[in-house]
């Protein structure tokens, strides 16, 4: 389903050297798999997958089928872990054109993840003339974007359907025990969804919190949890021979310790592209503290070939790649004929996009790895719900493994909380001065 | 209109190392300004605004009309410099969310900048029952996924209208007087659009290549030349001390000299999404060769900062950011009343989202520069077009600098023809073996 190639690593690593990590992979392994009855080790994800009850499924599945029956818009409100893995599933899915794509399934709109009033003001303006269910996601609720963002859709809902009925229309997804947004959800009688207490933002991509807005773009939930499932029982040993998403957080660190300091994940369909956001903040989150950490970036091809491939071709030798590719074909184009040929195009005449595409790929590998760039091949089997849930899964892990390998706590991030505590006693929140 | 600020560089730089530079930059500086004859040297752009032709800019708003006047939809063909910069220049003047907007002008897509079979599809699909207009981009017309797109469309447009109606839909931009796609255009008949020939992509904005796409999404391109004129000439002179784009050059090499190898250009409003992207291309195949280069990256706060910001905060210590700001207010939206307090927001009740996106950005380039990371502000008036103008000239001529103080030719990009190389070489094109 998901398959590591080191063909393009050999000027670069040797199998030797991946060896040498295992001991420290079995320890940090029984760390990672280790069961605790610690609630805040932020360990949930773990087994997540197989832990998931069916209850849970058809619970999410029975509200996005609401939601795809009463709701020309679906506005999911969000920030960080509680944005990026939905819109990341549903590109991956469907396209990043989902909402332009003739479907009997709603439009989806983002907000909560920025402050700009242009943005939030635009997106009402969509919603006006419209039916919408909103489903609002916050651990806590007191994550500022997401609160402001709610707190004026919640009033657009309760002024354009009343307030019972914009009752019906609003989901939250958060805490099942503590926090504003859950007695507020309580409070008001909306339907909600529960966050694990051990899952952080950026792991819980795999709860309501991604597969509600999955659902409801009309992904298969349970596929994605059967992917998942998958990845769970193939990467539970420690053995570097067969665990690649494991040997994939060892690459990263050799390469990181050769001096590589930026990774950029690259693909070529630009459906990727959101994917790589979630992926980003998984890395960054996770590794960038005790001033390590590498610097994860991210490109779509052949696109970005046309902007950042002369700097990775020749430029500071600090970057290595990460190419997640699939042969599956998602079109099924050709290169149209033409007798008189004044493009000059006709030696591709009856060859599919497919085809070309992966000779750009083939191409791009072997040029980037000549000139002394090293190339992470990750094969996919297809853009499904079971390969996509396979794929979170993979590089969860290997995330949590990378992160300990660097010597960090990969569950934490202390350093978030600088900019919010100004940022708070700015606005004078009350508890800040 | 772009004000530099330098106080959040205070810990990390001084005016004096600021002003060792001033003699080399007094030497760069009149090489770049130097007018050669000759048409290779890729410095067209330093005088393109002031040379601009008013019958150009009335060639240019004429066809705009036409194609507002005939189609729903508007498709650009055009990869790298012949796509970043016009999209960049509709999201900066409208949103990201343009194609959405309530508007009397067309919706516009983007193709030929990937070889995705699936993404061509669905824009096709898109534009089925819709009017269309064309417009292709391409110096030479040799750019690959630029001539497989454009065959693909202009099969469509003929199908769809008939070989004359598709003639006067179809616009071409592309050289004066060599290259395939201007054999195509003039036997097709289509009307023409000119990239000079001492011009690259990465420095094409502000010519037919961002300047027609602009003009159909309702910009007004005599104001973007306006406030490029302006800024050709407050940037003719070498003094440091008044010219802000070369002492923006000179402080990235400052602090790429003290081990600052990721610079991360920052902004508030999602819009400005795509200006980092066209900005990303105009470094990263500037400066990116003979194994130097600062790595360009993105992000857009405060949805980044629940992503990257825990790196930037307290990762590793490579990293400068350099922050596109505006204090001009681009929507009205204030925290709504309520009564209950159950989201506990009300310490921010009545505030505006521009107020509290203001406070945000205080608190994170604080926290930031606290941290160690060196913050360049840079302070827009507003995003009008006077300002996109001046802007892009900001960093057009900054660039150039920045290139020849690192010592590298920031006009040529030997780097990417490597993979092309390759990939004629797998497509059997005629000529590579």
């Amino acid at each position: 389903m998901v398959n590591l190639n080191e063909n393009y690593l050999k000027n670069f690593i040797s199998s030797e050297e991946i060896e040498k990590f295992q001991s420290k992979v079995n320890e940090i392994n029984s760390e990672i798999n280790y069961c605790s009855e610690n609630e805040n080790d932020f360990k949930g994800w773990v087994t997540l997958p197989s832990k998931f009850s069916k209850d849970d499924v058809k619970k999410i599945n029975e509200a996005a089928e609401f939601i795809k029956n009463n709701a020309d818009v679906f506005i999911v409100i969000g920030i960080g872990g509680s944005y990026l893995g939905a819109k990341a599933s549903i590109d991956f899915l469907h396209s990043e054109n989902y909402n332009y794509l003739r479907k009997n399934t709603p439009k989806i709109f983002f907000v909560g993840n920025n402050i700009s009033s242009g943005y939030i003001e635009e997106i009402l303006e969509i919603c006006k003339d419209k039916d919408v269910c909103v489903n609002v996601i916050s651990k806590s609720g007191g994550t500022m974007e997401t609160a402001i963002a709610f707190r004026i859709f919640k009033k657009f809902m309760e002024e354009k359907y009343g307030k019972k009925e914009a009752g019906k229309r609003i989901f939250c997804t958060t805490d099942k025990s503590k926090g504003t947004l859950l007695k507020l959800a309580k409070k008001e009688g909306y339907k909600r969804f529960e966050i694990p207490d051990n899952v952080g933002g950026r792991y819980s991509v795999l709860t309501a919190v991604g597969l509600l807005p999955a659902a409801v773009s009309g992904g298969n939930i349970e596929d994605i949890l059967k992917g998942a499932i998958r990845a769970e029982k193939d990467f539970l040993q420690a053995d570097l021979k067969k665990n690649s998403c494991y040997r994939y957080a060892v690459i990263r660190n050799i390469l990181y310790n050769k001096g590589k300091s930026v990774e950029i994940i690259a693909g070529y369909e630009p459906r990727l592209d959101m994917f790589f956001e979630w992926w980003k903040q998984l890395f960054a989150e996770s590794e960038g503290k005790n001033e390590k950490g590498i610097f994860p970036s991210s490109a779509v091809f052949s696109g970005d070939l046309h902007s950042l491939g002369q700097f990775i071709q020749q430029g500071s030798r600090i970057i290595f790649e990460t190419v997640i590719k699939s042969d599956c074909k998602l079109g099924k184009l050709t290169i149209p004929e033409s007798k008189e040929n004044l493009d000059e195009l006709n030696y591709l005449q009856g060859k599919s996009l497919n085809y070309i595409n992966k000779k750009a790929f083939e191409a791009t590998i072997n040029a980037h790895t000549d000139g002394g760039v090293p190339n992470i091949l990750i094969d996919i089997k297809d853009f499904s719900e079971e390969t996509l849930g396979y794929l979170i899964y993979f590089f969860e892990k290997a995330c949590a493994m990378s992160g300990y390998l660097m010597g960090v706590n990969p569950f934490n991030q202390p350093g978030v909380e600088n900019y919010k505590k100004k940022m708070f006693t700015l606005l004078e929140k009350p508890g800040y001065n």
